[in-house]
């Protein structure tokens, strides 16, 4: 598909119009993937109300603001992040990368609140830090996030970086950008396990209700991360080139043969 | 990048002569795959050798050969088997084609006998089945990978799938390919966790050394998924057209101006 977009391309430049038309199906997907990720932070606050006690700061609750948190900010928010490309697609491209920058800081900050309350939490029960293999990954998932946030920033939005050398580093950003996101909803997936085996122990086995929900909330939670990654790998579905981009890119082609700014 | 091949496309024949080399950085990657993924399976054995006693069909010993069976079957040879296209570039498609069914049937069969392992040891021990959300997904991963290989095969190896039909189904079977292999990746870092937290419980914040190896192992496992999706979607690695399939691509570009077999 993105072949034959290639090819249109040099016949007719009329094709790049008809393409800044959103793609037919691109809004029901979008839309379900909302309501995945919805469903996914309410069955998380359900959880959380209803088999451990509700959330509160100041109490053995803490630990809940963890699980809370994190998927808001790392599962939510980021896969939210991550689809502004295939949703504002006629916008000024500035605007919508302010946009995906800014979702990903208070996504940053949701999960902070998030991994200051497990370790806050850990510190007053006295229990050790950082030995399972969740923490491992979440540990990863942090660092991973941060330095793509500060690499993305300092590459496209602030002002700096060549057209060439941003040509090179999108795709690696993309793959990236995903592969963190990927890497948070598996992470989410081992803690809601270890949350779930550390709680229920032998009773898991005996089909509680609490495990059944849970069970429940770790497919969506798989759900909504191979939705989000489906509307962003769908080549069809990619953000047009606006007019002055176009341009410029096709300057850039003619003057160097090389990468082109469309394939982010 | 897809664009500017895409674009070199229509200007000229030969571009596609030099994309049929492969890419320079491929192999590395390609060598740090098979490293990366042989490391696993090694790694697993070596924890069910040192920590769980070995392996065996007729004694609790049986319930280690799931593990080994699944990181075998639909980790290491699923990834393997997705990574045939970027491997031969310059073999006969239909040779290609036979060669990432089969690695699927041989990752298949492994899995089944697996899969086997865990129930028949399950039923001997008057274990209850499928209530963890480990064996939710990886019942998920069976039927999903199982469909898919059935939908491949009537689609791409059985003749009678018209070209258009094909070509329209191809995109649809990367990602669902793509997808498959992460959730089993997904799925066993859960059962490495489950299986974690059923032997070493309180013993695992201690950092015992089984812990810390399988913690090692799940990451080892995490980096194998993302290595394996890195040269999965490079766009300039994938495996070009060759000249047989071009000509028809090109006959059929003209006849519809619709999809084309390039976006594999």
């Amino acid at each position: 598909m993105t072949r034959m977009l290639g090819g249109q391309d040099c016949l007719s430049m009329e094709s790049h119009a008809s393409s800044a038309s959103t793609p037919g199906a691109l809004p029901y997907y979008v839309a379900f993937s909302q309501l995945l990720g919805l469903t996914v932070v309410a069955t998380t606050g359900a959880w959380l109300g209803v088999y451990r006690g509700g959330i509160a700061w100041e109490s053995a609750l803490q630990f809940n603001v963890h699980p809370l948190c994190m998927v808001i900010g790392l599962v939510f928010l980021q896969g939210d992040a991550l689809l502004v490309y295939r949703v504002f697609r006629t916008e000024a491209k500035r605007t919508t990368k302010v946009l995906h920058g800014l979702l990903h800081v208070f996504a940053f900050i949701i999960a902070l609140v998030g991994l200051v309350a497990v370790f806050d939490y850990h510190r007053k029960k006295g229990y050790a830090d950082l030995y399972s293999l969740h923490s491992w990954c979440g540990i990863l998932v942090f660092v991973l996030f941060f330095v793509q946030w500060l690499v993305g920033f300092s590459f496209f939005l602030f002002p700096g970086a060549s057209f060439s050398l941003r040509s090179r580093y999108r795709p690696q950003h993309v793959f990236f950008g995903a592969a963190i996101f990927l890497l948070s909803v598996g992470t989410a997936l081992l803690g809601l396990k270890e949350a779930l085996l550390f709680e229920l122990g032998a009773k898991y086995s005996a089909f509680e209700p609490e495990g059944v929900l849970a069970n429940v909330l770790g497919l969506l939670l798989a759900a909504f991360g191979a939705v989000v990654l489906y509307i962003l790998t769908r080549a069809d579905w990619k953000r047009p080139l606006q007019a002055e981009e176009q341009a410029l890119s096709m300057d850039f082609k003619t003057l160097t043969e090389g990468d082109s700014p469309g394939s982010q």
